[in-house]
């Protein structure tokens, strides 16, 4: 069971791996008002079938909306979407989960590869974060509760081990995804400025790895289930104060080295 | 007087500030056979004048190539001409200085800025190093010698303390330069990857923070001059050993937090 009370959520690639059972635990949660705005690049897709039917049996739960991480006017648009859903009320959590994956190493990384990674993963992010504030800030000023926390404003970036400096040299030899890797660390720069950038408004900004996660993106030798995997990253969304506002945390809440 | 026993030396970003500094201090160094392959993206122009100076006292040290970090075609085409003159001779040390800076927040960063400084400041260093790594591997084999050097062969990816995740934050209002920063943790995990891939050829590669520097990139604020800046960097890089592969040092030799 999640921990999680917040209200209204926003996921982004909310049509598969963790960000589909994230929506899903999230929306068997018995919370009441919640909302979740399930986002993703091609909602009427065949790779958005799951999504779609989890949203059949939440209707009142559920919106799926378009939001591709790598056009800004489709995030734009979405922003203006979610705002008239919205209505007065806030977005209290806003999980950048959409990602993409490029293998390569120094020797054969595309710079094709090396832009799409970087746009989707950080320039996305970025942009997303920076369209739905005015929604979080008004969550966190209509929560009349001091300090941070995911049930009043958040915004939590999905990132991974692979972004860590100090780790991933050593599982570069298994994980030759370098263009992967390097927009995760620069993801890991902008979730810590945005951290601390948005203190002042009580919004919280974290960076956090999943877990190596049985996904299309993890690949089949991953010894999580994205149950597990999810499980354990709303157990950790939900414990989070202002002690861990821009920090590096995995899916057990164990800090991971930058 | 520099350390840097290095004979062929290739520096980008060569006609100003840092890069303009450390090629007058290593031509001015009494190595012998050295060579000095002085790069920059408009040699004939306005701004390289001090450079085409400092070339004309040393015409037997230094060649001036252009190169555009932000140009794939230019990397090209300087490898090339780099190539005819290194003849059977390797590249000892490359060193990727050539970088822009681009103020801004998470609020006001734009697309562009974003895109550019990852440009200029990820895939140059990637493109350079790749363009480069047969002379690298040419002078890694000639040595003679075992472990690593920067006298043998090495890639030296000049970074900032603004790219560390662990310090950046606390730095972040005086200094607002988000797309530099994310630009710079994305060039520290270029740089620990390329390190761990290069292993096998006895190349060194690692990250370097020139400290706060009096250039036109520093402003007038800076506490350093290029001089003391660029003594203390060379006397760094002429102490590297393979115990510092992979590392991010200043320009002291202190170990800067990932």
């Amino acid at each position: 069971m999640a921990a999680v009370k917040a209200c209204n959520i926003l996921i982004t690639g909310a049509n598969r791996g963790l960000g589909l059972e994230t929506v899903k635990q999230l929306s068997e949660d018995s919370c009441p008002k919640r909302h979740i705005f399930a986002t993703c690049r091609d909602p009427d897709g065949p790779k958005s079938k799951e999504l779609r039917e989890l949203a059949k049996k939440h209707p009142s739960v559920i919106s799926i909306i378009r939001l591709d991480a790598d056009d800004p006017s489709s995030i734009e648009e979405s922003a203006k979407k979610v705002g008239s859903l919205l209505g007065k009320n806030g977005l209290n959590l806003l999980v950048n989960n959409a990602a993409i994956v490029a293998t390569g190493t120094a020797q054969t990384s595309s710079v094709e590869d090396m832009k799409n990674t970087f746009n989707t993963n950080v320039i996305g992010p970025l942009l997303i974060t920076r369209e739905y504030l005015p929604y979080l800030r008004t969550a966190a000023k209509a929560s009349g509760t001091p300090g941070m926390s995911c049930n009043k404003a958040a915004v939590i970036n999905i990132s991974t081990l692979g972004g860590s400096l100090a780790t991933m040299p050593s599982m570069y030899e298994q994980f030759p995804v370098l263009p992967y890797c390097v927009s995760k660390a620069a993801l890991n720069m902008l979730s810590a400025l945005t951290a601390e950038e948005l203190k002042a408004d009580e919004i919280l900004c974290m960076a956090l790895h999943p877990g190596w996660v049985k996904t299309e993106l993890g690949g089949e030798k991953a010894p999580l289930e994205p149950k597990e995997s999810v499980e354990g990253m709303l157990r950790v969304i939900g414990s989070l104060t202002e002690k861990q506002n821009g920090g590096f945390l995995d899916w057990n809440g164990e800090t991971v080295p930058w």
